[in-house]
């Protein structure tokens, strides 16, 4: 059958759950990094999964331009291509043919588009969406959605929103079932209660191994991403996962993990550490600060991660202001492992009962305390 | 005492040695991938040695600009620092200050020169790269020099040669001698027989731990290099090394191991690794050419890297299309296994009695055939 979720314990509207899938288990709530182009940034897979990463991202649009997802499908799929055997979800493209193209059009069909990197002619719709996710091998398939714009009228964001829901059943007629994969629907609907509702509803109708909840982390900010959470999370099925897609920074994670969501993926960890940012025990460093310039520390005496065993906080920064690829290396490693090593604490004190209230940052500081 | 030699085996003018140092055993004949600014590029320094890398060489002029020999010695010496443990060498600056900076001005007391990060003032002289050398921890310390530029009159060649031999001289009066770490000083004399001869006399006189050759490859060809080599390496004394600044290709270093060379560096297997050129036992290989895109075979069938290990070269040229950092530390590890397969197989040959005569192109191929 298709992959399959066990709810292990819940701590107020916190869950700790286990997905099984055909590439291996992953344990909830689950951060996962992003390997846009069939690469998880400046990192080799093999240590991307030494950070504890148990599932990594791919993106549609992208791969489906370069290097195609066919050329991909002859040389045995994402996994093999770029060696990580693990399971890997794959977006839809639909949020990023929106963002990355200047000129589209958007019809019921779905949405013609040009390519950034040629300019060539290209067509998404759920159906190729879903072909292209299949031939990529992908563990959890996205169905083909639009990501309402933010803000949007309620009318606009209903018209967004129930096109994505028959763009959703689509996806799922197209979808061919395979042991231990899944198809995961995408509630969409912006800040409005109602239309939150109605399109959980409609997804649960059509029926999905797992509910996105996309739209969010769109401009809104935390408070009423929060709020949002709030009034659609308890329309969604208890036994099955949700994955608060695009989400966040590391208070976001806490409090959308005390909501109820189970998944995330963001590309902050990794950029951050290709902009000499880190997140740390002692707050997020701008390792180009030229009070980093001298100080024998490491970035942060908490952590396991190569980058905080060998090195300073001085070698760290002079990578950085020398322009050096190993900086990038070993910031995108640290951070990478900052995540993991909060998603790991997250999923410990769910399972001991705490329910993760208060405030989320303060939770990140207790859960991931300066040494 | 100062680091030592050992003569093993010799093979025609070829040598198998070993140096003993403060930090490690070097097996010669060796390749030193380089490390200019603390790093060697896209590498972390336990991968660098991973490919039996065994001593790795840093800049001078790069390492005084930024982050500086002064912090450098405060955070415990360029080993503690970038964290490479074993063997260190560094140039004297004196070939960077030339080559990198418009504003120089060269007296008999040393260079006078303006940085190419911030124009500021600086003034190298042998008592002042020897002194940075000491700070930076250097296992071996290079003699400052002026790396004659090519081509010159045989009058211009013995003016800044001579230059070269008073520098090289307070260099040995500026080093302070420590147990295990080493003064090398450096012949020059563009390629005028007796201004080698000279160079080398006058060397041997003062007395130095090591025996470079400076002022070659530097544009007069591989078969003008070896006629080089093979004037000027009688005149060296034999128990010492004998190392050959910034060579080379493949077959360069195959045949001034021919005539009797030790040490070898040259930034060629990292600089190509992150422009998309791998060195392979099927010959040098663009991986931005088309026809490796949906080539599902390894880089180079013969090499245990993890590049040739777990990729194809589909999707190592998909990576350099969409310039991902991965493909640069992929190719990168590649090539520096690459040579130090090459040195390995050059010392297995010597010691067995092979004099390395012929071709070095075909030498290459013999040492690391197709498989």
């Amino acid at each position: 059958m298709t992959l399959s979720f066990s709810l292990l314990s819940t701590a107020g509207s916190a869950r700790r759950g286990r997905i099984e899938t055909a590439h291996g288990t992953i344990e909830t709530p689950v951060f996962m990094p992003v390997g846009t182009a069939a690469t998880v940034k400046a990192m080799r897979p093999e240590d991307v999964a030494s950070t504890g990463a148990q599932i990594i991202l791919g993106n549609t649009y992208h791969l489906m331009l370069r290097p195609t997802a066919e050329l991909i499908e002859r040389h045995g799929g994402l996994h093999k291509f770029m060696n990580w055997p693990g399971p890997i979800l794959t977006d839809s493209g639909g949020f990023q043919v929106m963002s990355l193209t200047e000129l589209r059009k958007m019809t019921e069909e779905g949405v013609r588009f040009r390519s950034h990197i040629d300019g060539s002619y290209h067509m998404l719709t759920p159906e190729r969406s879903i072909e292209i996710q299949h031939m990529l091998d992908a563990t959890i398939t996205m169905a083909f959605d639009e990501c309402t714009p933010y803000p949007a009228t309620h009318e606009q964001a209903a018209d967004s929103m129930r096109l994505s829901m028959r763009w959703a059943k689509r996806s799922k007629d197209a979808f061919r079932a395979r042991e231990g994969y899944g198809l995961f629907g995408i509630v969409q609907g912006s800040v409005f209660p109602d239309l939150r509702e109605e399109s959980a509803a409609a997804l649960k109708d059509i029926g999905f191994e797992g509910y996105a909840i996309g739209g969010l982390a769109v401009g809104e900010g935390q408070a009423q991403m929060f709020e949002a959470l709030g009034f659609t999370t308890p329309h969604l099925p208890q036994d099955k996962p949700r994955y608060l897609m695009g989400v966040g920074r590391p208070s976001d994670i806490v409090g959308a993990v005390a909501r109820g969501i189970d998944m995330f993926d963001c590309v902050m960890p990794t950029r951050s550490g290709r902009t000499a940012q880190a997140f740390t025990r002692e707050g997020e460093l701008n390792l180009r600060n030229a009070k980093h310039a001298d100080d024998p520390a490491p970035l942060d005496t908490g952590c396991s991660c190569p980058a905080c065993r060998s090195y300073s906080r001085a070698y760290l920064r002079h990578l950085v202001k020398a322009e050096e690829i190993l900086g990038m290396m070993l910031l995108t490693w640290h951070n990478l492992q900052f995540y993991q090593d909060l998603m790991t604490a997250l999923r410990e004190v769910i399972a001991a009962g705490d329910d993760l209230s208060g405030d989320p940052q303060a939770i990140v500081q207790r859960l991931l305390p300066p040494v």
